[in-house]
């Protein structure tokens, strides 16, 4: 059993403590949480700690905060030389405290507070500063996910600028492709199955053979249309940098 | 059995061809292709027609062309009093022309020549100038799909510009993360997991609801660390006009 020490309480933490609490190599030891109380429909209390002077030791620290908080969080786990690694996406392994062992534990997923995740297919990206203390992390991360890689900083900032693109910014495309729909009381519902194909589609095609529509064809009578029907200017500035974009396809601006 | 005669050879026209065919309702009487090659792999050689002047008699025909040809080619049809439809999301129910009965058959999904597509999960969207007719095209959208709606052409428009944002510009982003992770190195096959999710999770949740990231989150270090590891212009751009939609969510600018 490897003992793991949590601190956070955020959706990464949130979603890492029901992971763990199923894997049967993983003893979660104790969470460390700002307010008890967030926690408390997830785990025994007597397993939450406010204090960080409160910790119990464990074969390894994951600080699941926001990226600001890392460093500092990092300075007040009592220990020395032992594995602390983060999870965030952006930031360097540097980040951390050089008191104890570095490294990186980044679940690549999005995780939203009222929605399951299965572990078992989020890709984990792992960092560390030597084999041992990899192959910690590695048992961790393949106890709950059958997706593990080995990604160095640059190359896992590569990788979360790209998550924002296909993920957060995709979202919001959702969005107002919602806001669009309500102005025209017309179900959002209608839309979800082509939602559903276009993420499907990249399971087979490349995004390159997957593009279809108005800017691809260089349809330019519908882009006007269109154009001349989004009454919101913000939608309609997002429409024309991203059909130019498609029609710029390839060339660099 | 309701016969039909499909006009085009592109990719909706393909896909009808092959949920048309699968259905015991419909009779796919004759399909008009400028080359007869293009549809040969998909049916017999004796039911492909170039010239608008052998087209047999049908229940309903079909214009599944680009937007522009549609007038043109509803012309060409040489009846009078056919029910006559296009598969446009974006062009107006009265670009056909008057001379035969006119309506819209519009499947809104995204197809691609290279994947197959489900389509008892394709949304139709019918419109029609009287019942009878509008009962016509509901039996033939039935026979194919389960989702079929009765949509204006005012409400087909602002469907067609949301299917833009969420599939076209969708892919799009998709598109960007693939040439980041290029540029560093990095397999896509580790974003395919978060594109599923970020596309299921709409099955749940709303769009806002579901919105996570560094813009969502208002986290300035992150966003300008991106911006500084971001090298391609256009990325760029991209990135801070999509950053700064979500920042200013609601408000219209």
């Amino acid at each position: 059993m490897i003992k793991i020490t949590l601190i956070g309480s955020g959706n990464v933490a949130q979603h890492l403590i029901k992971a763990f609490e199923k894997s049967a190599f993983i003893e979660l030891t104790e969470v460390f949480s700002r307010k008890k109380e967030t926690l408390e429909n997830l785990l025994d209390s007597n397993k939450i700690t406010t204090d960080f002077a409160n910790l119990k030791e464990a074969d390894l620290y994951i600080i699941a905060v926001t990226d600001d908080a890392i460093n500092d969080v990092s300075k007040q786990i009592p220990f020395r030389d032992k594995l602390v690694v983060h999870t965030s996406g952006t930031s360097s392994i540097d980040t951390l405290d050089n008191k104890n062992r570095k490294g990186v534990f980044y679940p690549l997923q999005t995780f939203s507070k009222n929605k399951a995740v299965d572990f078992s297919v989020v890709p984990i990206c792992l960092e560390a500063e030597n084999k041992d203390d990899y192959n910690i992390l590695e048992i961790v991360a393949s106890s709950i996910s059958n997706e593990v890689f080995e990604i160095s900083s640059k190359q896992r900032k590569a990788l979360h600028v790209s998550a924002v693109f296909v993920s957060n910014f995709t979202n919001h495309l959702y969005q107002i492709g919602h806001e669009i729909c309500n102005e025209h009381q017309v179900p959002f519902e209608i839309l979800k199955p082509l939602i559903q194909e276009t993420a499907d589609k990249i399971k087979t095609l490349n995004p390159n053979e997957a593009q279809t529509g108005p800017a691809k064809r260089n349809d330019i009578g519908t882009i006007e249309a269109h154009l001349a029907f989004i009454t919101n200017d913000n939608q309609k500035n997002i429409y024309k940098i991203l059909t130019q974009s498609i029609q710029n396809n390839g060339k660099k601006l």
